[in-house]
Parts: structure tokens; sequence; C-alpha cells
């Protein structure tokens, strides 16, 4: 698959379609307008090598609804006729489907190519985008192709190239297994794509991985983790809490991302200044002069002070220096210290982030949502 | 100009690689990481007809920090070599800059192309950028070409298409003036690029668009609406609270991803429990039983809990109905209350979102964000 986004420029669009038009099925969306710069649909001509001409049909059902569009806009319908003839004006051999604006969506079989033309206005696109696939080149085309099976792992806590080298010590991709391994928020990525017929490998390819990373796999499906973490502890009956410093509020915004996770997220308090901390937090004033705000101590009193003060089962902190101010040697910029608090125990954790203010932000907030399923499947 | 945006297929790379070295310019971010799947610089050589091979000054940079990285994880420095290697690995002719990460920015000079590849991470890719441009190469191109006159106005409470009309009424784009218009988080982002001798046109413009968009025009810089608001405060002396249901956290996370926003920003409270709402914003329970926790009246006693509790001069609330669930007739998905209180008065919002949560969501954060830039401008 290949997107690419043209502006108006004739010849930057007719170079794109003809790329695409190199490919099994081409989407082009907007450009359909009634005005001289859309130019789809006449680029798309030249492209394919077809003339364009007005079908006449299309037209009396563009003017249709093009006299009731004048007509609310007290406006004479002669300063849309052209606009509704170049909107009828299709390449030879193209079908259309529509309207749900004046411009219809277009579908052309070139043979080698199925190219397909829909307005840019997202409701219309969405509406006629179904229609399409009910064309019988698109028929045609969907009998032919078969999506590959996908299979995915998620791990935490190991290095991209580790998982590289274990997926070349499984023998690696190929032979219709495609492997992509991604780094993403702190986490790793695996996704496989098996072809017909390679099932079996992709199989074997995703047991061997889940073995070699036994320690680190802590999802097998495409849930975000936030998700998982709300799973996890509705299952168990177990409500949630935050206490956020350097993070500000992100964890909770991941949790509450989540549709219902109302009934397991009770609230958080974010405790930037020190004052909250120890008002809404009772985090003692003596932890934060002998340890500092960045601190295990100031962690845990952070954690078990939001499960005590909303009154939730598990309670996760997080407190660290951001940046990119505000770092010393002994707390440089990136020193993160996690705190979650539970009815079984208690998990603490201290990371050095590497990266600027908001990738250590992001990451801390991974970190805390992963401390909490620790703590929960772990206790 | 043309965007392609490919995946790992080698194919599908290559072709855009090609296409890309057709022009006098081609940047690619992505796939220079330490893994197979990681392809860019191996498919640019071959586009560009070039052998690869290892530049032993980058992969002895690059070891040294992998081995930092290592030490720092606690892995054996075994399992990064051979991504360093591959890392190390140049097209003939290419030079590096970097490293902020293990990924080098890397320049090829083909005589009719300058290709630079970076790195994906946006924060490696921004840091390198600058020093891609003071590369030889890129002087030589930048030379050659003239960078357009920019020009932003940032708008609030008025449409897309009202900002298009007084556009098409104040002569329109052309001329040597390109325009934009966009709609981003519900305010719009309107942009004006000039070409050489065109920038008293676009004065003009500016002007007239400005004068008719006087009520909704709240920047002409391209500050985030949170660092403007803190910036707003900081000038006054004021410090900020934040009491958020619907948002869950959103609204603070906006504020701290700000570097500094600790000097203003004390704190919030996420109350998304009703028990949350009463403990800690101490909203009457009398309050939550008439009106509900998504009410005018609820959303007022949020923003005063917050303001009294946190201390703050400033507090701005939110509750809604984020959806998909929880919506009724008479308070349907996308029903947001939004109150801000200051030291000066009160300011209270209603508003109907239209859209899915995450839309709603985003749009009641930036929605609070303004509320408070009117209470601290309009008093």
């Amino acid at each position: 698959m290949r997107i690419t986004v043209v502006g108006d420029e004739p010849a930057e669009l007719e170079v794109a379609l003809r790329a695409g038009l190199e490919e099994d099925l081409l989407v082009v969306s907007g450009g359909l307008g009634p005005t001289h710069d859309d130019r789809t649909i006449e680029l798309l001509a030249l492209a394919a090598g077809r003339p364009l001409a007005v079908d006449e049909e299309l037209a009396a059902e563009i003017e249709e609804l093009s006299r009731r569009v004048a007509e609310r806009l007290r406006r004479p319908y002669a300063d849309f006729a052209g606009g509704v003839r170049k909107q009828a004006t299709l390449p030879a051999g193209a079908e259309w489907v529509g309207l749900v604006g004046t411009a219809p969506a277009v579908v052309l079989d070139t043979g080698s190519c199925v190219a397909v033309a829909l307005p840019g206005p997202p409701r219309e696109l969405q509406e006629l985008w179904p229609r399409v696939l009910e064309t019988a080149p698109l028929r045609r085309l969907r009998e032919r192709s078969h999506a590959p099976e996908r299979r995915v792992l998620r791990l935490f806590g190991v290095s991209e190239s580790a998982v590289a080298q274990s997926l070349a010590a499984a023998g690696g991709e190929g032979d219709g297994v495609a492997v992509t391994i991604c780094a993403r928020d702190f986490e790793i990525h695996v996704d496989l794509l098996a072809e017909p017929g390679a099932e079996g490998r992709a199989a074997a390819l995703e047991a061997a991985l889940a073995q070699a990373n036994e320690r680190y796999l802590f999802s097998r499906d495409e849930r975000s983790t936030a998700e998982l973490v709300l799973d996890l502890l509705r299952a168990r009956d177990l409500t949630l809490a935050t206490a956020e410093s350097c993070t500000g509020g992100l964890v909770a915004a991941r949790l509450t991302d989540v549709p219902g996770s109302s009934d397991v997220f009770l609230g958080g308090i974010i405790a930037y200044a020190d004052e909250v901390k120890i008002a809404q937090l009772g985090v003692p004033e003596g932890v934060l002069a002998e340890h500092g705000a960045v601190s295990e101590e100031a962690a845990a009193a952070m954690a078990q002070g939001a499960r005590a003060r909303l009154g939730a089962d598990v309670a996760v902190s997080v407190t660290g220096v951001a940046g990119p101010g505000g770092g010393t040697g002994e707390k440089p910029v990136g020193l993160v210290f996690l705190h979650a608090a539970g009815p079984g125990g208690e998990l603490a954790r201290r990371v050095d982030f590497p990266g600027d203010r908001e990738t250590i932000r992001q990451r801390a907030a991974v970190v805390a949502l992963h401390l909490v399923r620790r703590l929960v499947t772990e206790s």
C-alpha cells in the first residue's frame, strides 16, 4: 500500500495518478468539485488514455440537485450550470455511483487497475465508499485478494534489538511471513502477517518469539495498555486512582480515553506543587524536606495517599524530572519514581529515561500502567 | 511538493524512493533502526545506484552510545552489536550528521537530487533537521530557492467557511500569496505564504482577515494555546488549578506539556466518580442529586472547589458526556459544561460537541483553555 498526498498542481497530480494506475487498485479522494482547480477526473482520463464526455444521465441528476441548492441560496441556476456539466464529465468507460453531494463517486476499470475517485468531503466519501465496494469491478478485485492472517505480540521491558535477535534465532521472516518489530511508547510491538499457506510457519514463529520473550510478553491482542489494565482490574472488581506529578494528568488521560473506564477509574490528583502533594495526598512535609519531591519515598506516600483519599483499591503514582530544566547531578532530567499500592501489596520502580520532556512524560505514563498491570497480575 | 506514506514492504519503499530521487529534494523519515525491517538506507542506495559500506567512524560513535544504553539497561552489549554495524552502513558518497539516538541523519547528493534520511522518532528528527540544513548540499539547494514569507492568524469561535468567505471578500489568494485555512482542535488556523514580491499583498490580506474576524482572533504566533494561557497568567502573577471530569486529565496534560509550567500550574483534581467530586472538590451532594454531575451547577462548584482546595488564583472545570455510552435525551453525548473562576469573576460555558469520544474530549480541553484565556484577558 502507498499513500500519496498532492496539491492541486496538475503536473504533480498526473505523476501521482500515473503511478497509482500501475497498481491493482487506485483510490483518489478530492478534486471532484465544480471549479477549475478540481482536476482529478480530467487528469485521471489523461493518465488512463481515455477521452472525456458528459454523461447525460448523471448531468440530469446533478442538475436536479443543483436547482434545489440554487433555490435554497436564492441564486440563479445559471450560476451553477457550468459546474454541473463539468461534474458530469467522465472518462470513457467509467461508471458512477452516488450522489450525496454534487460530486459522484467514479469507478474506472482499465483492465489492469481499478481506479476509484471519491469526493473529498468526509461525509460524502464515507457514504459512497460502501456503494463503490458493491460495483462489479470492486467485487472482482475483492474476490482475487486475500487478507493476510495477522498475529500480534506486545512486549514490555525488552529492547527492539533483542527482539530482532530472537526473531533471527527463530528463523527470521520470509516464506510467506512478514514481521514488523516496532518500538512504541517504550513497548515493543511485533506484528506477524502470514500469506495464505504460511499460517503454520507464522504460528511456529509466533510461538518461538513468545517463548524467547516470555518475561516481557504482556499481550497477544491489540487493546491499548490502558484498556488491558482496566480489563484486568474490572475482572478482579478493583477500582483505580492516580497521583501524578511530572506526567501531569497523562496517566489519567490514557485511562479515561477508554470508553467505559468510569466503572474502574475513580479519579486522580495532579500534584504539581509541593503544597498540593501535602494537602491533597497527605505526603508528609518531612518526606519532601528529607528526600525531595522526586524520591522513592515521595512516590510511595503519593500512591498511598491517593488510595486512601480517593477510596480506591489500587493507586499508582509518578514523580520525576521531566525537564528541560530542574535537573541536578543527583536527580537528572529523566529520573522518575513510580509506585503502585493495592490490597495485596506494593511495587516501586525507579527509571532513568533518556529523551526530551514529551518522551519522558509519555514513557513514564506507560510505565505507570505497566506497574499497575504487574501489581494486579503478580499479587 | 508530494508526500508519500509507505510501509516496510521493500518494493513499495523502492518505488517511492525512486520517484523522490527525480525531484530536487527528497526527505525520508523512519526506517533507520537496528532491525532487519528498517530498510530505508539499503533501498535508498539501491534506488540511487550506490554500493553500501560501513562507515567506521560512525560505527564507533554508535557503539559508544549503545554501550552506554546497554549499561543503563543492564544488558550485554552483544545484544546491540549487530544493530550498530547495520546503523553505520551508508551508501557510497553519503555524509551523516548526528547522533541523537543511534540512527544518524544521512545526506546523499546524487547530483540531480539531495536525499535526506532522518530517524523516525520525532525528538531525533527535530534535533537533527537544523544540522542537516547546515550541510553543504542543503546549503547549495537553499541558495537556489526562496522561502516564502509566512504570516499566521489563530481564531477561535468561528467556522472554517466563514473565514473562507472573509478571505474571498478580501480578494482571495493568488498573485503570489497562498492561504491555507485549517480547522484544528476547534480552532481555525490561517497561514499566509507570500512569494518574494508579494509581501505587501500578504500583509494587506492578513490585515483584512484580522479585521473581519477581530472577535475571534486570539493569536498571531505559533505558541500552543496552553503556552499562551500560561504566559497570560504568568504576566499577571496568577496561579492555575484544574478540576476535570470527562476530559480526565487532558487539560492538565496540555498545560504541563509546556516546559516551565510549574510556576503557574499548581495541580488538579480528576473527579471521575461522584464521590471524588464531593470529597475532593467539595461539590455539594445536593447539586449532584438535583442537577446531576453534568450540569452548569456542578461545573461551577467544581471550579470553585478546585480554586479553594488547591489554593490557586484561577481554576477551570470540565464536566460532560464524552460517550459513546451515558447519553440521555436531556443530556446527550457531546454535552459539556465548563466553568472558570478567578479573583476578578467567573465565566461559564455550555457546549454541544459533535464527534466521537476522542474528539469531544480534546475539544473540551481546548475550550477549557480558551475559557481561562477569556477570563484573564476580559477581567
